[in-house]
């Protein structure tokens, strides 16, 4: 089995056969390099060993499963792709903020803020806070996100979130506006999903409606804290 | 528990204790009104029993479960939500579709079919052809879909895909250009995903690879057939 960084520990310890190898990117080592990783699995299968690449998320979303399924393919290796829960939906939700709403936004756009060039391309695509926006992968480029988008027209006060680890112990929630997106401080060494748009506010309203509750009954709503 | 009517019968078998409902459209039935649904499950709930609200899909994707998780909120019932393999990104990655793909797409917007004035509204905000465009519950509509793309100058040639019934043993796949989507004649009764875009071809690059092979090998990628 070949594992990212991302794949959760609980998730690795129920594997009980087979050699694992972690390719993603650790404290003091790079990830292992995309041909590498390729070149593995099709040694791997033509020694007749039944390979499972395990990712975080969902492989064809931004995990460039796609790429390893073509590499494959050329090379007549029969696979099978199973898809996951990806953090593009998921960490919103736990986070009480859903990627769509009535009356508040019928569309979502999905972006990588890895490459900020790629990010510009997408998010120009679209109209200003016209859409909810997702960012994976830009966490740790939260200030030439949030510039750049103010330099596209979308408003200031346009409610943002940051979900850090979500669906882990350390799951870290954080609200405010795209004005303050660049200067919030998420703890160290977490990855974390962006959201901007008005579906932000759902959260709060969740926040709101259940605080009553609060001294009675334990509510929670996903694991906000 | 209740259940949707896209919830798997498989997964209901599972199921061995507790009353079960399914709340969806059924034939010859209409599904139940939400205001109806949200009622039982608060009724249930302040009766003492541990509600189970079962989706197809993620709840927060068009599934309205935020406007249910915001009446228990105000009703003062607690609640979790757990996130779920969302269509749209599990119907094309199981056809060998991703939704973005170096150098094709870098972002996708996901948008329902369903009411053909959002539809309007989510994809008038995105530059035609500049990202990949999944349509959730635009099954029925396709032939609306595909003239107000056209009209918003999407161009005719932009491959599209038609998957039905991903993951089932019904799963049904087309793929073929923009200006014939709306002729599509899928099988009856299933529900479908449409994707529309450059990456759409990615499947079109995998099937043309994995056929060396066939001859050989089983070749399978994804549930294609």
């Amino acid at each position: 089995m070949l594992y990212d960084a991302l794949v959760d520990a609980e998730a690795l310890r129920a594997v009980t056969r087979g050699q694992c190898f972690c390719v993603g990117k650790r404290a003091g080592r790079r990830s292992v390099r995309q041909e590498t990783i390729i070149a593995v699995m099709i040694r791997a299968a033509r020694a007749g060993k039944r390979v499972v690449r395990l990712k975080g998320g969902d492989p064809f979303v931004f995990g460039r499963g796609a790429e390893e399924a073509l590499a494959l393919a050329m090379a007549g290796i029969p696979f099978e792709v199973v898809p996951g829960v990806t953090s593009a939906t998921a960490a919103p939700a736990l986070a009480g903020i859903p990627v769509t709403h009535r009356g508040i936004a019928s569309a979502f756009l999905v972006v990588s803020g890895h490459a900020i060039e790629a990010f510009d391309a997408g998010t120009q695509a679209v109209r200003p806070n016209a859409v909810s926006l997702v960012v994976l992968m830009g966490l740790g480029e939260r200030a030439a996100v949030a510039s750049r988008l103010l330099a596209q027209g979308w408003k200031a006060d346009t409610p943002a979130a940051v979900v850090c680890a979500a669906s882990t112990p350390d799951e870290w929630t954080w609200t405010g506006s795209l004005a303050q997106l660049g200067t919030v401080q998420p703890p160290d060494g977490l990855p974390g999903v962006l959201i901007i748009g008005e579906v932000v506010r759902v959260r709060e309203v969740l926040a709101t409606a259940s605080r009553p509750a609060e001294a009675g009954n334990e509510v929670s709503y996903g694991r906000n804290r």
